[in-house]
């Protein structure tokens, strides 16, 4: 028996389909906005493809919204192998990022060369933050666990000891792929402070 | 203090999306693939917008794939007020119909009101079957759990006794969408009948 091309392509794709299925099953800091459990990365994944769908007006003018939701549901695939990073330990997001490369060499490889090498190049893009596009999916990513916290009576913040000047660079990378956006997160910031749920 | 026409807007997006978070609270009747727990719908729905992205070749060329992803992240949103519908349960699926049309009036009407109408098309689209797009759409929804079922003895098809000539019926919706993965998925059928996971 001989396996085609055709048919060595369709295995590769279904092994990659299979694989990422694992991205169910790692689990981030961040809670449900309804507080009742923590989230899961592939759900987070969809809310924030969502996000780009629901605020694709508060990007720059031209910014390629289609391109924008396939970043974000392919952002964090890396977890797989690299587990979910905790944004406000400085010494995490260090060692996480030569894990992430990894992660992503071995996961994207699942697919055939042409497909491997357009995703890797979305997490790239993604990753470095230089276009249009990236920067709203960041600004979408880092506005998402705000809002949440912010509608959780803080959230992971009280618990992890994190303070209004940390969220504050956050919301930084808020305003720089949506000002609009931004302006909205440094509110709910403010609040979240004025509430005693978020300390100064 | 008065709202202006664009906070108004935003606030009406902020609800959208502090609703859509529900999905997550979803489930399904189907399992993750590694056969640890039942899926829940917000996971389900980033999984079948990643199918799209991993199998789009498998499209009739001309497919707009982005606009396939699109539909597929908001396809299952009604599922928040009319839950999850068995689809080997005829009985359950024509009570659901009426149900998701009043759900899809009051979770997209939570958007401005151009915004709703677009999200609300795209369901329709999915719903009625017709165009490319939503044919190849619910051909991967409907490839997604016989694969998962395949790789996890059967699944929940002898668990809630389904039979395989009602998982072929599912088959020829994904054979109308894409032949190349209708074949493969009659294939995974036949492979679980000859295995004993799927009942003849
Ligand atoms: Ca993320």
């Amino acid at each position: 028996m001989t396996i085609s091309p055709e048919e060595d392509r369709l295995n590769a794709q279904i092994a990659f389909a299979i694989e990422i299925d694992k991205l169910k099953r790692i689990i981030r800091r961040n809670h449900l906005i309804d507080g009742s459990r923590r989230e899961n990365t592939a759900e987070h994944s969809w809310h924030v493809g969502m996000l780009a769908m629901i605020f694709g007006e508060h990007a720059p003018p031209g910014t390629d919204l289609q391109r924008v939701v396939a970043m974000l549901l392919v952002h964090d695939l890396v977890e797989i192998d690299a587990g979910d990073t905790f944004i406000y330990d400085p010494v995490e997001v260090a060692a996480q990022a030569e894990a992430e490369r990894a992660a992503a060499d071995r996961i994207f490889g699942l697919l055939p060369a042409d497909q491997s090498a357009w995703m890797r190049e979305l997490w790239d893009e993604f990753e470095a933050m230089r276009t249009p596009e990236a920067k709203f999916a960041k600004a979408l990513d880092r506005f998402s666990p705000i809002l949440a916290n912010h509608l959780t009576e803080g959230g992971t913040w009280p618990l992890f000891k994190v303070k209004a000047a940390q969220v504050k660079e956050k919301v930084r990378i808020i305003q720089e792929g949506s000002p609009s956006l931004g302006a909205y997160a440094l509110e709910l910031v403010e609040l979240s402070v004025a509430k005693g749920h978020l300390a100064e």
